[in-house]
């Protein structure tokens, strides 16, 4: 194996091409093995192989700097910079990140999970290094989709203007994690057109034909894009870039050539480079989709597994539904429509469904639009990505107190892809919001029930749920819900369990059948249900808050400010995330490392004498 | 006067062409009279006069929608669509608004403030009109600053690939509130001076004279942009827009026939539209920045005014010190150097200062980057606008404790600016966050400690303070303070206020000399002062908190989530901003409404049977 003999970057330095070429499989293979064992970002590590090898070839990392956008992409930058024989515990408990992460290796130039940062980062960079006076090669990698981004546009615009030394190498593959949309793709994708078109007069189409089978096929496409022709080779100049491209990006020794000739230009430069999203591998060059974050499969006889019935399912059944006994509703996704669950709806409501690409201010605002001229907006979006949309979400939709409801997905702490993707602060950032209400379903009905009574209702409401499956709903059934209302989900004696969605588990598990502890499905979270609070504090329970989310700021906080409120002082023991961030695990062990499973809870209850000691617990768990 | 003949934009359609300019011209008067009296954004709402007197010719509102990108520019709008009697009172307690507001007509289509979100804006509605079927105009007008902002440019790249029927009016004056940067509006730049020597070819020098002595300067300028006669003519080709422009913005009779001709265009168009700031008002036009957004003043004799010195000069003097004593300090500003304190900084240590142009976002990544390679970034905010650079701060910074300085400037209630400019949210979104810390300084001393500090100890840091005027502190003072440790101002034997910021001086209005109430400069809020707190708490004293920041999540919630942890139950009363948004108009009066200044704070006292009955206080407040 080429591969025992690259311990570092360095080490690719002096092997050969042909070594190189081997090297590529190499890692395409050991990519496949790990991603079959683990799950993982498969197709777009499969996509940037021959890019990540002639990069370590050419640039010296780490004191080159190499930025990888999403950093999903950097399987094989792992690998090669001297974490291979740790690779197979990407994603896993206690193993490596699946992202870039600058606190695991110094060759991981940005900590990354979220798109199109990579350039503001490597502008940072590059006035760092030139205020400093080194010198030091920066070069950022970002796809079409992360280039879409508004952050990402808006740097470009600044690196324009600066003319730092940098590399952009826009790794283009038409997709996002689904199919790109944004006209800039859809120019990108005719300016590549033309340019294949042009190399195939002058190299002759056999050789375009031996680069790849997908590329003769756009020479099929050109006619219509010969109106181009016409126009200026350079789609970053407005930007004030230098631009080179397009180029194949699995001809390794012409990224090679290229990276050498470009590493001495000064000022900043695009190498726009195409590939193809799980190249090398024919089952993810055929659906890139599905093949973008597999569960685990068996590489020799790689099969599609239903990941059972999902939350963001049981989300996109529920709008789907409703959107036949609403008109008005229609169905907002910055760029996840599989992660949301909204293939099928995207299918049934196709004129009523818009995925805006990577940019969930401009979701939020669009919805903003909407509103205000008589849809019913739903903006399905995970609880991270929500933190790109706060000002759009307090300016453009809350102070008018419009009617956008905001599917809020994977909220709490979601295990593989670790902190930069935890949806941990939703809560705490959503109700300091004046109009916003936030709400949270224990199971697939309450979820049906609360979308179609936050459409009656009207104003900004939030509905978050767990990345997990849940039990399917029966098809037509919409049960009426009390806002605002919390439910009794078992009487206590002595002491009650407020808590919602995923940690209700814990809270029933912990109550077991002691008869003095209650729980209670606390599933208005703002507004909180007074009621209840003030009678439970009034009666003398003691209280117990538990949550998947921080505990600064969270429902606990927001019930010790009403309880202030209403001037009560009931005993009681607020539990939710502490004050640090999570990695990538396992969901129930950092649960239980925060101290909000059920053997948490059984603790804060034996503190205030309610069990004499927590009782063992069903190992089930 | 025309204007007296124009309730309604209708009125606007039986008028001649010479009457229309007559209108402009009286608008122009009644803005600067106006402006004079109450302050508010003159030169951009002079500069858009003819551009809002052509579209209420053409289009019809409110049927059609007229959006205005942060709306500033939009005095001529409101004066036109039934505000004329009350646009006196712009800006004013019980007044209009200074912005478009969508509760406050509606011809308003939009509420606005923050720049770049009428682009998604009018995305939003144009699906909304198509889908539902209904058959009106949309036109948006954004600035040349507003258009760089990411979600602008997002935005505008959904809308080149939707191709929903909609206008957008480039109004280029080459300013944001001062001097626009980034690549593409030097691009614009230099694209229209190519224009108009083409121009000039086809109509004679003389008539490009005879427009504007601004563009004749051009003229001169236009040798260096000869080798861009050889690109296209569309800068957003790429983005699939149709393109019309640039025109001259100061033509009435040329506009108004224009958006004749465009309005029966499908799909969407951009008119590139060449405006000055501050026409028609010399001195205006000489220092728009300036002019931007003065204070009143006697529109006769117009002169400069110093607006005192602010905690924003504050900042700026001591970060300038500050940056000689620490060569890797920089400082970043969202294109807010005259609002920030920034202008003395950019000409002292101009290799270490960006302006990043209207994109918070990328200010704060970039800070990131700069972090990342040893320097020590600044970011000079408001808190309204950091907002916008949510995320960033969460997974760009604070994941990886990264050192980096948030100046986090009008803090609080704002006055004049109202709902969308209220920075009354940034506790409760940054101390849900592991890693940033919160202080909030009493003084300027205070500020400069603080900031001193900071930069030592590292890591994400915000110190907020409000939009008000402080007292200059000594030059070269750099006092110590002991971070995390709050500050008795006055000893208590009965009860202690908790407060920091603008609201101390309420606390020690409502102490006066009464020996039973101290008063405590919580100055960290993240960390609080746990011990002192416990002391207070253990020895039994009663509490009241007061900040100018929501009650929910605020200062006030910390405490009490600090008092839950420690199992204490002091008798405590939490005074913040209640769950509403607070409009325009006096500080004083709002801080009274939501009861947190010293009346507020005393009969909360008085609850607690601290004082018999809220004393009267002095008239000086």
């Amino acid at each position: 194996m080429v591969l025992d003999k690259v311990n570092s970057p360095r080490d690719l330095k002096t092997l050969s091409e042909e070594e190189l070429l081997t090297l590529a499989q190499e890692l395409r293979s050991e990519i496949i093995r790990v991603c079959g064992q683990n799950g993982g970002h498969l197709a777009s590590s499969l996509g940037a192989v021959e890019l990540i090898v002639a990069l370590h070839r050419v640039f010296d990392s780490p004191k080159d700097r190499l930025l990888f956008d999403v950093g999903h992409q950097a399987y094989a930058h792992k690998i090669l910079t001297g974490r291979k024989d740790v690779f197979h515990t990407i994603r896993q408990e206690g193993g490596i990140s699946g992202f870039t992460k600058v606190s695991e290796s110094p060759h991981d130039a940005i900590t990354a999970g979220h798109a199109s940062t990579s350039l503001a980062n490597a502008l940072g960079m590059a006035i760092a290094r030139d205020a400093l006076r080194e010198d030091y090669q920066i070069v950022s990698v970002i796809g079409d989709g992360a280039l879409t981004g508004g952050m990402a546009l808006a740097a470009l615009n600044v690196i324009g203007e600066q003319r730092r030394k940098l590399l952009i190498i826009l790794n283009d593959n038409e997709m996002s994690i689904s199919e790109n949309v944004g006209a800039l793709n859809r120019y990108f994708k005719e300016f590549q057109i033309k340019k294949w078109v042009q190399d195939t007069q002058k190299w002759g189409r056999d050789v375009l034909e031996h680069i790849s089978p997908r590329l003769f096929n756009l020479v099929d496409r050109a006619k219509e894009a010969a109106k181009l022709m016409l126009h200026q080779e350079n789609p970053f100049y407005a930007w004030g870039v230098r631009y080179v491209g397009p180029v194949d990006g699995h001809d390794l020794k012409g990224l090679i050539h290229l990276f050498q000739e470009l590493k001495e230009l000064d000022g900043p430069t695009i190498l726009h480079v195409v590939t193809q999203k799980g190249k090398g591998y024919s089952v993810a060059e055929a659906d890139p989709i599905y093949w973008h974050g597999p569960p685990g499969f068996n590489p020799e006889k790689p099969e599609k597994v239903s990941k059972g019935y999902s939350w963001s399912a049981a989300f996109g059944d529920a709008v789907t539904e409703l959107a036949y006994q609403e008109p008005r509703l229609f169905v907002i996704t910055p760029a996840m429509r599989e992660g949301s669950g909204l293939v099928r709806y995207s299918q049934t409501h196709p004129t009523r469904y818009l995925d805006t690409g990577i940019c969930e201010d401009v979701a939020a605002t669009a919805a903003a639009g909407m509103a205000l001229r008589g849809l019913k907006p739903v903006l399905a979006i995970y609880s991270t990505f929500m933190q790109r949309a706060y000002d759009q979400i307090i300016h453009d939709i809350a102070i008018e107190n419009l009617d956008v409801i905001f599917a809020v997905d994977r909220a709490g702490i979601v295990g593989g892809d670790g902190a930069t993707h935890n949806g941990v602060f939703d809560i705490a950032y959503l109700r300091t919001i004046p109009n916003v209400q936030i709400a949270a379903p224990k199971d697939a009905l309450e979820l049906r029930a609360m979308l179609k009574k936050a459409l009656e209702r009207g104003g900004p409401v939030a509905i978050r749920y767990p990345r997990d499956n849940v039990e399917k709903a029966p098809e037509g059934a919409w049960p009426e819900i009390e806002w605002g209302r919390w439910e009794v989900l078992k009487e206590g004696s002595t002491a009650y369990i407020l808590s919602f969605g995923k940690t209700l588990r814990y809270a029933l598990e912990a109550a077991g059948e002691n008869p003095e502890i209650g729980v209670i499905n606390a599933r208005f979270i703002k507004p909180l249900d007074r009621e209840m609070l003030e009678r439970l504090a009034l009666e003398g329970y003691k209280l117990v808050t538990a949550e998947d989310h921080q505990r600064m700021g969270g429902f606990g906080s927001a019930v010790l400010e009403a309880l202030s409120e209403l001037g009560l002082k009931p005993d009681i023991r607020v539990l939710g995330l502490p004050d640090r961030f999570f990695d990538h695990g396992s969901i129930a062990r950092m649960h239980k490392e925060a101290g909000i499973d059920a053997e948490a809870i059984l603790k804060a209850l034996a503190e205030m004498g309610v069990v004499s000691k927590p009782p063992a617990l069903d190992s089930k768990r």
